[in-house]
């Protein structure tokens, strides 16, 4: 698994050495967990460790996140760089089966509403059409070569870890630290997956035979404004919240959900945390993790 | 330029010579043209040669191209990297506009027909989803840096320096040699343009203003029997072809056209080699090269 420390990696990790695979975790930075081998190497540097590994099957998470410049950097294209290198060492080293990460930024979000996998394609970022790119030639040489690809198109998720700077760890940091948090009109719909959902998922996707394009999500909408809502009412700090103060950004489609048919038929997965669930323990973890800091801090 | 040592590079680096242009010819082996400045590399080790020659204009034709394997190997993902690593360094080098060679090969063959540049996209093969996700990816990177982007689609091209093993060469070579030639039933149609009018072409992208896709062919298609035939008569040895002798290839389509007319509008190119006498250059060529051959040899 590479991108294993990340948001979403850290819990597949888990749910994935949980369910007895003999788990290769690949991250920049060192990490330990009881039941996992970790590898510390940057796979922009090649993927080396795949050979060493020879590993089975393989979930790729890592890309670049960063959050401030993510969907233009031209980091995205050292990373089809990378992941088609890593996917090409994974196949050379007698790979069987290969989980990607993609995004519902592939799909072409100007009529938006509910989408399936066979939706049009028409990234609006480099972000989206870099992982596109992947998905195009990985998926022809995977034929080619007689393994198998799935292709994970996330929807929103959400839970402690997210890099901050987007809607919901903005909320949930602001009004925690008791600042006001001014955002737009909430109006738009999305589709908000829980992390370790998104997590049992990618490792339900592993291991069914399923192959080439799934929509990961809840497969249902959220009102931005409600998700907003329940996480200043689990904060206790509806005082703070100012809707509509901001404006909303122009061009963004007002509904965005995944079809998530393939995953609930085809690789019998359904989520088990709720919105309310997820914002609870997301809140419960940034406290924890907040009262951590003060006590390492000597407050 | 790169691969300007290849099949079609060889004659686009005189044409933008003669044009005007200081032309920096990268190539992995050595060479030599009377101003030109060749630069010997390989571009899968990366793209410092572009940080070093800071060029305004890139036309990128580089890519793994050998007969027997290029269709489905591996080493288009390793181009798929190094011409995307190369943009981007070309971007930061502060280069204004740029002409990458994609390939007919990109778009759904299954019904044929005159393909524009906004016919369906689905190649069946690793090298045409490779070229694809080039597109895909580095059109994306291209809007976002502000710099211009042509994707050449090229069709079906003919003339001397074709690597070997391909319709054309295998027939000139055969019957030059004096040996039987055996071939499909050449029912199908296609469009065949002359090498020099293909580099003719893309230099006129080059230095027009258009970007996207723009298709790089006659515009007219051609029976492959007429061609076959047009090769044997200007050989004169007719009676070495045995036309219908092998098996057509299963699931080919029976006419790929290219709709030019972006090429002939937008960048206002029109070839001016006929295949007549596009087959009578070639002829000529080749016999020039093995007699130079025999002369060397001593014979």
């Amino acid at each position: 698994m590479t991108g294993a420390s990340g948001f979403v990696g850290r819990h597949a990790v888990n749910v994935l050495a949980a369910a007895g695979h003999e788990v290769h975790a690949v991250s920049r930075t060192a990490h330990s967990t009881r039941g996992v081998c970790w590898h510390t190497c940057d796979l922009l540097d090649g993927p080396e460790v795949v050979a060493a590994v020879r590993p089975e099957l393989l979930m790729h998470l890592a890309w670049y996140v960063e959050p401030a410049d993510y969907l233009g950097s031209p980091e995205n294209l050292a990373w089809v760089a990378a992941s088609l290198g890593l996917l090409r060492a994974f196949v050379e080293a007698g790979g069987r089966r290969a989980v990607f990460s993609g995004t519902c930024a592939e799909y072409d979000w100007t009529p938006g509403g509910v989408l399936a996998e066979d939706a049009p394609i028409a990234p609006a970022t480099v972000y989206g059409a870099a992982k596109d790119a992947v998905h195009r030639a990985g998926a022809a040489y995977a034929r080619e070569s007689g393994i198998e690809l799935a292709w994970a198109r996330l929807f929103f998720l959400f839970g402690p870890g997210e890099p901050p700077g987007r809607l919901v760890p903005a909320v949930a940091h602001g009004l925690l630290q008791g600042r006001a948090v001014e955002t737009g009109s909430g109006a738009a719909v999305r589709d908000y997956l829980y992390v370790e959902d998104v997590a049992r998922a990618l490792a339900a996707l592993l291991d069914s035979a399923t192959a080439g394009a799934v929509n990961i999500g809840a497969g249902k909408g959220v009102v931005l404004r409600d998700l907003i809502e329940l996480i200043s009412s689990e904060v206790g700090r509806d005082d703070l919240l100012r809707i509509g103060a901001r404006p909303d950004r122009p061009g963004e489609p007002s509904v965005l959900v995944a079809d998530v048919s393939r995953l609930r038929e085809e690789v019998g997965f359904t989520g088990s945390i709720g919105l309310e669930e997820g914002v609870a323990r997301m809140i419960d973890e940034i406290r924890g993790q907040s009262s951590c800091a003060r006590a390492a801090n000597g407050r």
